[in-house]
């Protein structure tokens, strides 16, 4: 045990999304991970469509008015609120670990690549897929392309089925 | 400190090649992930390339006779030997760690996935590499393969460039 001292504080960033396979990587950073390095900060980042999704989807004039805007937006609220709470509450027991809140908006990929690379993040964990299977064909699998464009280690956690 | 009663034995593979980088994700799972779980079994697996490859080369029938071949052969078992000494070297402090060695023949992206299912690893490591620049345009990178065929967490560590 006496390299323990050598470890030096670091900064994970977790990409959480309203899948289960997110929170499981997040699950699984804290047992593999954290529970042993007890300075490390965790920044948990759950990433919003923008609003410029619904802008562009108005076409009609009418379809999207700003009140269903109004309440998509509420809805993504919500959705982003229980997934940090859920988040949360699976970091409840590692009190020594310094945890941080992040909601940003845009296209996933490209944010979480950029907020990584913005706070200096020592890794980047997520789940494997992160898109839903449709999007996921169109544009590929955000693991895939934040693996290929981050420049710190990155820890891509699937679900066993066993466990779904 | 109560947690590191409950975490399991685990069995790591680390994809070892001749590039750099590979070891440095080695250096990079031994200081993040073994240090502090005494128990954990670490797998080095090397892939070599098939003999297969120089015969599917030896179309004028004499370029490449046994010879040479066997010269080839050699060559790529001193390699293999180099990566492995290079990779022990830097298991040598982690002496709660049992180390385990492997050499397989084929190609490095199916035997990697091969290998990690056939033995039940709970972990894959490597690095973002893996092939040359050339294989790697045609072939696609081995740890993106990897990363998307295999069923265990994939950590995939990247080389920083200051300390190339």
């Amino acid at each position: 045990m006496a390299q323990a001292e050598a470890v030096p504080r670091r900064k994970i960033l977790v990409a959480v999304d309203e899948g289960d396979e997110s929170l499981y990587a997040l699950s699984w950073c804290l047992t593999n991970l954290v529970s042993h390095h007890s300075k490390d900060t965790l920044i948990l980042l759950y990433v919003k469509s923008p609003p410029a999704v619904y802008s562009a989807m108005d076409g009609t004039g009418y379809l999207f008015s700003s009140e269903i805007v109004a309440a998509m937006e509420r809805y993504n609220q919500q959705v982003s609120d229980s997934v940090m709470e859920k988040a949360e509450r699976l970091c409840a027991g590692f009190d020594q670990v310094v945890v941080e809140k992040r909601v940003e908006s845009g296209d996933a990929r490209d944010v979480i690549c950029q907020t990584t690379q913005k706070l200096g993040v020592d890794l980047l964990v997520m789940g494997s897929h992160g898109y839903g299977m449709i999007k996921r064909a169109f544009l590929g699998s955000v693991s895939n392309h934040c693996a290929q464009n981050v420049k710190c280690p990155v820890m891509i956690v699937k679900r066993p089925k066993s466990t779904t």
